[in-house]
């Protein structure tokens, strides 16, 4: 069935962002594919019952690293949190959305947003992509998002620094590739994980005032469940690791589709419907 | 001729990086167009040169700013040197390009990389960008390049970062416009500058070894020169603000081309191509 991750990159994979959403499913995936798995964020509640879950279906290893994806010292907190162990695999799923017109979003969410989306996935990459391509093997997965597509309204600090680790990604997927070490950026649309629903319950989105998804207006996507998402994912590094991946297909055809639009029509145009996502 | 931007946007433009280059090309520009002229680099004496270079030329008031772009006093020093008087225009030219293997540069060099091209741009945007959104009129020039194109091999800290700073003027433009504020990403490809030619130099770049441009093997695009760059930037300016400004037409006929191309193949002709660079 699945791939043995465990033979072909190493034995523990850690998940940042793990303990809920998208990052757990990736954890279950990887742990479906043979890897023992660390889960790291900030909470230890949510983190103890997401490992509970992943070793109780799978039978793996698990491990917990209560930590704060904005702080300086991430990667020792890692080091220290792995005991001597090899990270073999890495998916990187920060969740930091600051919402808002640029000018009006203060200061601080800008610099947790550059923290956690830019100079964390940057010291993880280099301390244990290093060692992975040192070994010879290795997967790193950054997650990006389709906010990174372009400049849009009221999510352009999100996009900016979603759009560092699309690069990111792609270009370490060339680098990486060289040593033996997959990479790629895992291109993320509307997903319906926990913290989605929250942003829209704080926002009065609409996806938290519809009762069901077939009310939704023209042009607003149905949420993707994270479990597909991420079966999406896994299943292109089965096969190949690509510079960019995304969670949803539909999405890449959209992509393609956009791309003939001049961007000023395309920026207003989708900047104009996010008027009516928060109204 | 030139439109007068004085009228339009106000008294003083701020040019960070503005001591040689590109930076001094854009000020040249602005000055032509009727502003007052405050440049801001980290030395003191080309910063004098061009202040004297541009005031002797057009005849407008000028202002250095001794400032270091990777501190996070930035605004403060940029106030002080403004001395009570308004930033109307700003062009944000910052150079520091890190260079190699992602994994081989050394962190201090990707963090002062996220300081002066994500960290500081995001500084000056929102305090600046806000007062001009406050007084209707004023205009943001966000220097990317086409690093941010793709993720590159030897320069994906650099394009990962430009790539942010793409995606801040996009966006920008949108949300800034509705408030009587122009901006964009300027989109600079190879360009004959004197950090260019020192990198060229440092690396034993191929640009540093032709005698003339005539030499450049197949593939190898002739270095604009920055006032040509700038010419571009204005001419544009003048007619309507874009999203996205690219310094050559040529470089934005040569990414529609490529936008065809599946990523990976893109990727790693891209990269194959930068082995021969600094051979």
């Amino acid at each position: 069935m699945a791939e043995d991750y465990r033979e072909k990159y190493g034995e523990w994979a850690l998940v940042l962002g793990g303990s809920e959403g998208l990052g757990r499913a990736t954890a279950m995936d990887l742990a479906a594919r043979g890897m023992d798995v660390a889960l790291a964020a900030r909470r230890q509640g949510p983190l103890d019952e997401a490992a509970k879950l992943i070793s109780d279906t799978h039978g793996v290893r698990t491990r917990t690293i209560s930590l704060d994806l904005a702080d300086d010292n991430v990667v020792s907190a890692i080091e220290r949190g792995m005991g001597g162990d090899d990270v073999s695999f890495i998916v990187y799923n920060a969740a930091a959305e600051p919402y808002g017109l640029f000018i009006d979003v203060p200061l601080d969410e800008h610099m947790f947003n550059i923290a956690v989306n830019v100079i964390t996935p940057t010291r993880i990459v280099h301390h244990f992509g290093r060692k992975m391509a040192d070994r010879g093997r290795g997967g790193i997965v950054l997650c990006s998002s389709l906010a990174a597509a372009m400049g849009l309204r009221m999510w352009v600090a999100y996009g900016a620094a979603k759009g560092y680790e699309n690069l990111l990604g792609e270009g370490l997927w060339d680098e990486l590739g060289l040593r033996g070490v997959g990479a790629c950026s895992f291109m993320i649309g509307t997903t319906y994980t926990d913290s989605f629903i929250r942003t829209q319950e704080k926002l009065g989105g609409i996806y938290a005032k519809v009762k069901s998804f077939d009310e939704l207006p023209e042009g607003f996507a149905v949420p993707q469940m994270p479990e597909d998402a991420s079966a999406n994912l896994f299943g292109q590094i089965d096969k190949e690791w690509l510079p960019v991946i995304f969670a949803n297909p539909e999405d890449e055809a959209r992509q393609k589709m956009m791309q003939d639009v001049p961007r000023k029509d395309l920026i207003t145009m989708a900047g104009e419907a996010q008027k009516d996502w928060y109204a």
